[in-house]
């Protein structure tokens, strides 16, 4: 399969429909020599938009990729596109925001220790210091930003966070159950690039408390959300979702205890997802190429 | 196991917290030669309720079931309990309502017709003519009562429903994909009797095309809520709830399909816990004493 | 963007691997005007082999169809592909076999009756007599052919199914509960279009009654394999599996009843994945395109 | 609810079935003022015999539970009851045991760290050194006993792991991912105190390397057992089981990836219950009175 002399790249594109466009952009790597090795796209026949995505495999001499970035502009271009060319093994830069609840964040560093997950984290930011010493001891730098309730405090607090996040250069941040709003020009200065786990099936249970509001209405299954963020709290385009069973005798601690579970198993989906860079916003929902 | 004299009964039963509840009952079954065979006690700790339910075999000369719900009476009052001690056996009769949708009428009739669940049914009441051919070959009677826009024809027609829901003396209704408010009246005269099967994870998605709001909101599963009917619309007590998986090429249309086997399989469970008496409202919950 | 002169057709292809499938395929659609509305590829590595599949309309003179085929002919002679281009609207010919459990029979006439799945059905074979009056209802003829325990009773009547089905010319058989081994020499001449629902999670309780299997060996878990049926028993290519939740308490009955639901979730998806050709055999596996 | 007087106790007993089981022992707690918070029977009428579990609150003097016992006794011997009564917060000592894979062992013990699942660990054991220092970060001693390939060196070893076992004088034995088949006289000495996950949906793909067998076998789901240990490899008792979806393009990379969820899943709902007294073995099957 891939040689040591190949890189594996990845083109994800969309477009307005029209006819030819995978002929052209196929021909465009069938010509470098490129071997795809998987591929999808797909036509929204509501807004008339064309999608794809393609991981290939190429002979590299290491300036491969930024040449194949500046001879596919004029076809971007032509074809209405917004594309990205990509290095399929580069590791991402992830900032990871936490507040006390130590379960995604547990989850997310022991996969990426063991392998399973492949990103750097240049920094991890809370708004506690419960969780220094579980990130330290995976050797990455833990930065203690507490957000007082006057807004005058809690403004300064955002501004140092976002500080921090715009030194780290990060490509994406985690929301690892950090339990406070993102700020709106923090939202627009890395739209799409924000991901927020919510401990609710949304669209219920939006905002404060969620398993509160669930032992309240009395479902029968509990949630979890994964989605970027917006502007408007919980309303952003959903990445992944699931659900777990519960019972009359459950109380909010077994919700939350139970809930850990779905929170991991679906900012693991929905994170790998976007790391593999298989969704592709469109409008307040994410297409998602999944395997 | 069961012989031919003895008969399968079931005592249901709720009331404030002390010691000795099931001391008392289980040997005032004892006493009368009862055998337990299924049985679950439950302490809600915030309201200090107890929930109780047993399934027992008994000798049955024909007039068990009244002497023992007669000699029962002292320790229910005694116990501020609210009970109910009923025959197990007992085919319960259901009055289904239906508008155009058939999947949920059709399931519970085929598996009505194989004895995989055991009710009878009065009669099916519908608002529209079209389903009457397969209620009819299953040799049901089918009231067309067609309902106007206009409030008093509305008003008329929804009586003209009850007259001939209290002339079958149903035990429970099913509203089986019945596209109309059920009236506050109604749901009071059959206070837990009413079952309702919406086409949406409750809270999410309350009222009129669930799936259009699913398709709006992007979620990445879609639900089913089976719940007992209340005043407030798709606000009752949740009996059971379950998701299936969408991708972002399913339409309407998609959704609609694939929710049918989620309804018909929530519908399934919820009204199969209830003929078997194994949900007890409380408040705006259920305990559900589930196998 | 279906337009009334429009057609959606469907390429299905798998060769070596090489450089440049997809162009060639795409550049071929793309010159005759071809609109792909939803494709995926795959390349898989250990046995270098790719697999493709590709939906898309295009403008129809009635005769496009037949000339996109001989005209696509010397690229799949050049790319050794196995192929098929066909028309994605044809609703596919398919023999039903069954014996007496009436439950994945029932949901594919009913789901085909509503449109929820479209396909033709020109006639239901039986080794009983049960399921008559249900079939004829939907206006579908029904065989009858008794299969005597001695093996030359046995060989004239699998001799008589397979005239039957012969005669039917059907694209695929689904034997939707047909207690009887299909015989080689049938799966031969129907390889790859014979699709069995068996009611375990194979590898789990091959053969007969599984159900019983799985009591004995006290599983938490029933489930059911929708397979193409090869020479082996239960042992061909799987399309899709599920499993359902079981209980201490749940007997054999029981497990007959809940396994209906999972039984007829996975023949209702594996059998869509068959007519809408996003299965495609490999070996002994499928590879599975789906939405 | 508990008052600081208060202790909570549990009875879990199976005996033969006969009339008034139930009477007796809930008069019997009564009588004691012993508040019944939970409580489940069942009569498994293939064998006739009776299954309870009682979790009850009870005024604690300090000897309350030993006096308990005492007084139990006649009732037990009575009844021919196999019973046991205990301080249902006593903490269980549990050992655990590993090899490489540490999914499984970080997950139980963060769960036990935060406070999810209450036991103690007097010790892990491994074949390996990998997973000492995650070991030791939790402050648990950490005994190394390589197992040779030889039969005298492994007898040795496995002697040498008993001992270290019966030190610890565990309640409950843990195989978390230990790749070592466990001695028949260990199984003997701790019957139906030992727990094992295994990566399969049992009872496919039994003893080595079950997600290669499910490759092989180009099943869609993979799945996880955890069972008790018994002398047959894989074939004790099963708790809990549970499946995640896979896909063609699934190496055994990515199973092995995914079946980590699922295992610790399974683990953790299986180990759970054996900690709150919900399973009763009988036979070779599990009776299992979940919440």
């Amino acid at each position: 399969m891939k040689t040591p002399e190949q890189s594996r790249l990845r083109l994800i594109a969309s477009c307005p429909e029209r006819i030819g466009i995978v002929a052209r952009v196929a021909t465009f790597l069938a010509e470098r020599g490129a071997s795809i090795t998987e591929a999808n796209q797909y036509h929204d026949p509501s807004s008339q938009t064309f999608f794809m995505r393609s991981d290939f495999l190429i002979d590299d001499d290491g300036e491969t990729l930024t040449r194949l970035q500046e001879e596919f502009k004029p076809i971007g271009d032509d074809l209405q596109m917004d594309w990205q060319l990509t290095d399929a093994n580069r590791r991402q830069r992830v900032v990871l925001l936490v507040s006390k609840f130590d379960h995604c964040l547990a989850y997310l560093l022991h996969r990426r220790k063991v392998g399973d997950l492949a990103f750097d984290v240049p920094c991890v930011i809370s708004n506690h210091e419960d969780l220094r010493s579980l990130v330290e001891w995976y050797g990455i730098p833990y930065h203690y930003v507490p957000v007082p309730k006057d807004p005058e405090g809690k403004q300064a607090a955002l501004e140092k966070t976002a500080e921090l996040i715009d030194e780290a250069e990060p490509d994406t941040i985690v929301l690892a159950r950090y339990m406070q709003i993102f700020p709106p020009w923090l939202c627009e200065r890395y739209r799409h690039r924000v991901i927020n786990i919510h401990h609710s099936f949304l669209p219920s249970f939006v905002g404060a408390k969620p398993y509160h509001q669930a032992e309240e209405r009395g479902v029968k299954l509990i949630g979890a959300t994964c989605h970027y963020v917006t502007e408007e709290l919980d309303a952003g385009p959903i990445i992944e979702q699931d659900v777990a069973r519960i019972g009359h005798s459950d109380t909010i601690k077994d919700m939350i205890r139970l809930g850990k579970d779905v929170e991991n198993a679906v900012i693991s989906r929905g994170f790998r997802y976007h790391l593999e860079g298989r969704v592709i916003v469109h409008g307040n929902k994410t297409i998602l190429f999944s395997k």
